[in-house]
């Protein structure tokens, strides 16, 4: 098994698509494979930059996120997606459809696109996610883009990885910017309002800029003042602008050392995620067995964790 | 505090609304109390009929619901309602109106709500939740409705709990229907359609009931059919027909033992969810300060896992 897999990181090393998707695919199915891959490659010089591109449902947040690719693209850079895939059957079919969207990139061998469940830990953050991260980042990728549905703790969590948090609304949505205002409203480093060609964008524009100055959203983050860009991702306008303060928030950064935290945040949550995946499925393993008395829940709850430990030593 | 407890509990199963209220805080707050509280009101009887309520957004469940609880309030049976309410900000404005179009029942003595979050275990089932369906029970409600909104994991592990599995759905919403069938379509004992006044009933009436017929929805339990019934909350129609089919369902899981099984599943759950509720707290503070050397993320992972559940020996 060793020498398969140093043979098939050194092929992705060569940029082979194929084995890129086998990486990524043992990152998925077993965390010893996982662990072995990951010990090798992080042997790497990485230096990539994660993006995380959050926002509301409805902001065209996959064709802007198209956009990005093309952009980054025809400037020479490689790009990875890690597109966090929730669980849930209701968002599935959207998410489905983005994914589709998003093909157009899908043979070009300067990009990769792979969805990631969240199943992972009770449709929490997963493991491979935060692994696939990683990898791309090792395997030379330039752009690391990292799409959330922008809903729950789990976005929250992805966020934390990224170097650069995109958070992109659209006009009209006014409501559904209340409602995410206490998630994602407030980690964005770049506020994205897409959608900008239609009639009511001067008036949403307007909104966030002043919910931006006073602070309402968006904290203040060791002197960086989350900025605000107008886009249209479907007539393509706004690009440039966006680029050029993703790469400012990259050069910021950079200098004031976030840069090399997110990487260290990184390691330790891909330590912590695993170790939950292995407790968890431990635990429902051992638990489905279990007939507890009730007489004390407390005393069979750390019973059963002690239980799962054994399973360790 | 032992005393104190046990008074509590006294005036909770004499039907004291803020003894019943405070227990149930003490259940969310500390699980070392909530243990207590349950190893004492365990040695109730209990007897209760645990129903679960999911479906699709916009199907009307919570007027349904509503209709329900004045349904049993009125035929002298006291009613208790466990909402699951997910953490998700963009969802908990939903949810929120639902609360208070419930408040009709709220002062009412034989009522008693309650929303729970989800955030318990990274999303997932909480393990305050299953504890106060058991509280519920032995306090002597009758009926124990748990509603859930019908997206993800969470909604079919509720369920599980339930003895009897109400899925919600109205005419027009095929494509939602479609989405869901992967997660809670399956899931149902009784198929209820509601807003069924609307004109498009009758072709969603005759998919559902195809759909069931076919087996594409809702598998037979041990010799339970899954049934469809037509319900119009708004109107008050076929409550009448509804709440018959949930009593023949009640007696049907009586007799094959099911009812019992349930239970067990219940107090399995409430242990596990305890353990990892301590579990992934302990975790979360211990991997705040670890650095990890990425060089075997498995054995540094197993490392962490060691020594957090050598915090419980």
């Amino acid at each position: 098994m060793k020498n398969n897999v140093e043979t098939l990181i050194g092929n992705a090393l060569n940029g082979d698509r194929a084995s890129i998707g086998r990486l990524l695919t043992y990152i998925e199915r077993s965390p010893e494979i996982a662990s072995k891959i990951l010990s090798i490659i992080i042997q790497e010089k990485g230096g990539g930059h994660v993006i995380g591109v959050t926002g509301i449902p409805g902001s065209g947040k996959s064709t802007l996120i198209s956009r990005l690719i093309s952009h980054y693209k025809n400037s020479g850079l490689r790009v990875a997606v890690v597109a966090i895939d929730p669980t849930s059957p209701l968002s599935r079919g959207a998410l489905l459809g983005d994914r589709i969207r998003m093909q157009e990139h899908a043979t070009d061998p300067r990009v990769f696109i792979r969805s990631v469940p969240t199943r992972g830990v009770k449709g929490g953050l997963s493991f491979s996610g935060v692994a696939m991260i990683e990898v791309f980042d090792r395997l030379g990728f330039d752009k690391i883009i990292v799409e959330s549905i922008g809903v729950g703790q789990t976005d929250i969590d992805i966020m934390n990885l990224a170097h650069t948090i995109l958070v992109v609304t659209a006009p009209g949505l006014g409501d559904e910017i209340q409602a995410l205002k206490a998630g994602i409203m407030e980690i964005g480093d770049i506020y994205v309002l897409n959608k900008s060609d239609k009639p009511e964008a001067n008036r949403t524009y307007a909104y966030l800029d002043f919910a931006l100055e006073t602070g309402e959203i968006g904290s203040e983050k060791i002197k960086w003042k989350p900025r605000l860009v107008k886009t249209s991702a479907v007539m393509g306008q706004g690009i440039e602008d966006l680029v050029d303060i993703i790469e400012e928030h990259l050069q910021f950064i950079k200098k004031s050392g976030i840069y090399q935290e997110k990487i260290r945040v990184r390691r330790r949550y891909m330590v912590r995620l695993l170790a939950e995946k292995l407790f968890l499925e431990t635990l429902e393993n051992l638990s489905d067995s279990i007939e507890p008395t009730g007489k004390n829940i407390y005393e069979e709850a750390v019973q059963l964790l002690k239980e799962t430990l054994s399973q360790f030593d």
